[in-house]
């Protein structure tokens, strides 16, 4: 796990390349970074951007004062932001939520109503990672499903509501909540045919779908799927504003007006309502225009360097099945930690391994798109001692 | 119910003086606005700033590269934070929360424990906006006291002890919750006589204590009574960093270190983790330190303000018996959309009341003190034509 | 608060006379008692079988081989008394409760539904003798009203509302719960005038009505309105099984039959799921029939008593204003375990309260009417030493 | 699923043998059936009294006075009967249910405490028929284990409580509930080298035990294991009352006197404080002596009924593996209403499966030993055709 002290801050070149990749199309002449930023994060979703970095990007986002505040999160740059996805999304409605855990369980919750059985992914974030909040706090039982795999099937679908009409008391299965890509399994995808195969089957049970698309528009820049055309097959979607869009925090909840208009009650209710909740939605606003396109560009840029670590320097990444921006690099009889240091004084950000591990993972992301392929695979494959 | 656009943004006057009150000692020099600020704030408890100067601030307090970004709302500045908060409360420990919603109501949840049922004022904040969390999510029973009242009285505390004990179904009152001063009832404090004969025999008969004291620390500036002095008496204690510590979100909670240590796990199951708290954690830090101090002197402004009003313009304000910040000057035939502007080209800022109220609201705050009394009743006694 | 060894079993005459009031109409002649029961019970609200006599009773009942048995509370008698009930109280439908708790839990849990805002009576045994159960499994926040009274009125009703839709987090009053008579007000009745203003509203408002009428088949016998004009005003209606009808458990709830038809279900969630409850129902089915004709004969009788103790001995009851079935008689310097003593010899049952009370409580039922009034008063009058 | 019409009334033959082996041994004298039963009961765990049998055996049973009348399920019978199985299970304390499901469920609910998960098995009622009372009315999250199987293993224990271990929020593992018998297995029992392995290390781990044993004493029957011994290796033990103990309804929860001395304020919050219980206590209290002894010899005889029905009609019955009373004997071909029928007249009660069935279940209790093996297989292949 993590902590605020292996994040490292990015090495800012003094070169006078204007914006790039980081900056959506558009805003690029009136928000312009003093000195353009060469720096790669291969650690990270986003850009991780230091507090300093942080603020001093939303003194310039807001510098015209043209930014309106928000009131308990609603108003002003919330709701411009939450106008700007749903749109994205091809939803009628979208909510701000302070975190992707009150998202999730805010969603399930509601589309749940009566059927208190929610079938999810046994591997998902929601099942093992959020201290059981949908049981505690909303009584609702959930189905875990397909240990070990990114994907469950129809087959075992059936078999729970086949189960559940099978008990001596009454009980319904409301909703079925699926993660992709999946966190716990390395950024793989929910199998595309089967969700199909699911979403189908639930709409015709009257069973309700969520999505749980923390990482889904970086999902995009992979598969071509459109964040709309994902969000189509669910009734409600989660994108996070952390992992890709590089607010300090945030979350959407995209779905049906019905659903969501008056959710801003029962978010206050949980103590998740910010009294100002600006300072997220106005950095996540300024990076969701043209986020797939910039991000589609850096995984060009990590798709050429993995092509050049094999052919320039022998080393092989090895990428997970139906993956994402996740791939890993053999580091065996590599001093990591020195790979690491060295890399750093390139403006390249690793999250070193253990020293005896035999692999390090590393994470595509639109930096990457800040430089070429051949001069970043120059940086690393030296730093190996491979050229 | 103010919304986002009523929200007035300040008028900046030219005049080159450095810092002033609003920044706390030892800071001024290193964090100083590039204009002083000379605007009046009579509308909130705080200084309500617009994002252009929030984004601003915070990257002057940011600029040394020396704040560090927590992590899920722990370490770096937000451990900072709650460590300052709990000394200054005289506490072992402290806990960042979202939203003072959240703190009141983990803060009963964790002091209730098995005893399920919890006294509240009848027209506390907790029992009347917050959508019925206790109960909701927490299963607590709320027992409502002294309707229209900002105090209950130990006997109102032992009929209900009584009473519960008189119950066919064993039930217990776990906890007793303390709004003071009281929103509701326009900054009135609880009687401090009979908080001292409740605490007392709380604790005689083991029932918990909270205090919920979003502005708290302004009521010290009134009272006399330090922070740490009306912490003592209770076993938790929240404090805004909103209402006065000028962050534009987040609360702090402040107890035993054996009630504290775990609940950010709590906090993260009710989706209250921000993965970063710091834009809200850094400005409240910057805040903190001589804020009593500072408040009170925009007190004392505010009090030389309230005389001249009468001794020059036979302006009466009318107080709240037992109150704090909040006062009521008559404005029968003034039209208070006009004053309310003509003032604001005088840089204060006032709520207008509808056009046929007889009063409107006052509230003093830190920012009274950029000016002197005089100053400020003269341009106020000119708007309302009585000079 | 009664227990198991002061309930005294019944004398037994042993005059041959058949049936006599206890048997409804109808079955006398299939179900005769070998020997006819003329004891008086004057500490409960039915007649209070012990054991050998309630078994001998079942097994008369049962006798024919026609008692059909329940499968987990559904069909056979039981579904014959839901019948039996729905009938009486002028309802689609009727559910068997093992508790009158469950009963009125599950009402108001079914009729507050999304709007989680319960009315009461902070008197009613709902609010006070259940463990605060609705709040505890069901989440829903009672809101009590009129402390230390059996009535509330419309303006109490109406300001909770109003209150309730003045929170910062929109919350609604889905249900009021209303007991009569009270219980814990020694047999008060709900004012009637008051009554019929806050059901009309709460229909015109959309808010649903629970009557808890433990007692109310009782109170029909002293007000003349029927069962079912009292159920008419309300959506669900629970009676208790135990207090007149003679059950040893058992609850009926009866309302509209969507509300119902599946409630089973939730009962058996809850654990109240008897597997056979036929041994309850099968007598309450026994007294139902004819219960408010037999039960104003008792009354009769004990209002003709109450006359014969003054005109004849002095004695003076004092009797609740708009009560029902309790009254109170002084006993002041009298030895009251001597007089409960000489009572029993004559097959007069009452609860003898401490030696130093001043009054003793009787209750009315239909066991009065095996004798004649002044039959009771001689043998009541002699026992206290007053003839 | 049976219903109420499916259970057969028995047949009593005129044969004057007193007692047999229905009465347990010390009251076979005082309560005599006027009548001796010789019928078989197949289709049952227990002896599935109509209710004339019951009213009368409960007559029987009460008839010298001596038996105390329960208060809300407190005292009188009901605490003889809690007290005779705290030593037949050789707990501190017992506590007398209305129902299996609330005992179960008041159990784990107790024993999880703070630790909200608990293990069930896939396969158990607890997971499956009870609505997910746990879930729904207790915030529990239940962990099943074993899909499809009887047993889980101490591996499968280990994987859930790392698993929690490594989620982002901390939960912990209150719990573990083991039924045996299970009764979706058709009786299988849970592997005994198994459950001491994932005994001893829930002890070591500090995760509370709970023993769904619905139907354990008729285990022992089987096992040679005492009820005690079974009890021992958990903290708290659910027997049924109706399912073998032949009362109507009922359960007993036994355990640590901690957990259960006040257990009955939570049943009373449940809805499960009937006011009289005894009639069902009485039966239990009647039946609990002896049981297993009783039941051993019903047991004997069916085992060698099953081998005559091969020796002398070639028909093979199958059993369970690690089974308990329930096997089946291959049927195609045969009119099994007709059998059934036959049966009938012969005082042998059988389920009839549907027409086109292979297979018919039949179930070994104490009825068995009403006659003798030989005899019960002639009957048996003779309606078969097969003698």
């Amino acid at each position: 796990m993590p902590d605020a002290t292996d994040r490292r801050h990015f090495l800012k070149t003094s070169a006078s390349i204007a914006g790039l990749g980081m900056l959506p199309n558009g805003v690029m002449q009136s928000i312009q970074a003093p000195v353009p930023d060469r720096s790669v994060n291969m650690s990270h979703d986003g850009l991780a951007f230091a507090p300093k970095d942080y603020a001093a990007l939303l003194q310039r986002i807001t510098a015209d004062g043209k930014t309106v505040e928000d009131y308990y999160s609603q108003n002003g740059a919330v709701a411009q932001l939450e106008a700007a996805c749903a749109r994205l999304l091809g939803k009628e409605a979208a909510v701000f939520m302070p975190t992707g855990t009150l998202a999730n369980h805010l969603a399930v919750r509601a589309l749940a109503g009566n059927d208190r059985r929610v079938i999810v992914q046994h591997e998902s974030h929601f099942y093992n990672d959020t201290g059981d909040c949908a049981q505690t706090l909303s009584q609702l039982t959930l189905m875990p499903l397909a240990r070990g795999k990114a994907t469950f099937t129809l087959a075992d679908v059936e078999e729970v509501v086949g189960r559940t009409a099978s008990g001596r008391v009454a009980t319904r299965v409301g909703a079925i909540s699926i993660e992709t890509p999946v966190r716990r399994k390395a950024g793989e995808q929910f199998d595309m045919a089967e969700l199909r195969k699911i979403t189908g089957y639930a709409r015709k049970e009257g069973i309700r779908l969520h999505l749980d698309g923390a990482r889904m528009l970086l999902a995009s820049a992979y598969t071509g799927v459109s964040p709309a055309e994902y969000a189509a097959m669910f009734d409600t979607v989660y994108i996070s504003l952390w992992k890709g869009l590089n607010a300090a925090s945030g979350a959407i909840l995209a779905g049906p007006k019905v659903l969501l208009e008056n959710m801003f009650h029962t978010r206050r209710m949980f103590g998740g309502a910010l009294p100002q909740a600006w300072p997220y939605a106005a950095v996540a606003l300024h990076f969701l225009d043209g986020f797939v396109e910039r991000f589609r560009a850096g995984v060009q840029v990590s798709e050429e360097f993995i092509r050049e670590l094999d052919a320039r320097g022998g080393v092989k990444a090895v990428r997970v099945a139906d993956g994402t921006n996740i791939f890993r690099i053999p580091v065996t009889g590599i001093d990591t930690a020195r790979l690491a240091a060295t890399l750093a004084t390139r403006g390249i950000d690793v999250a070193a391994p253990p020293s005896d591990a035999t692999m390090m993972n590393l994470l595509a992301n639109e930096s990457w798109a800040r430089r070429s392929a051949t001069e970043i695979a120059t940086d690393f494959l030296r730093a190996m001692g491979k050229v």
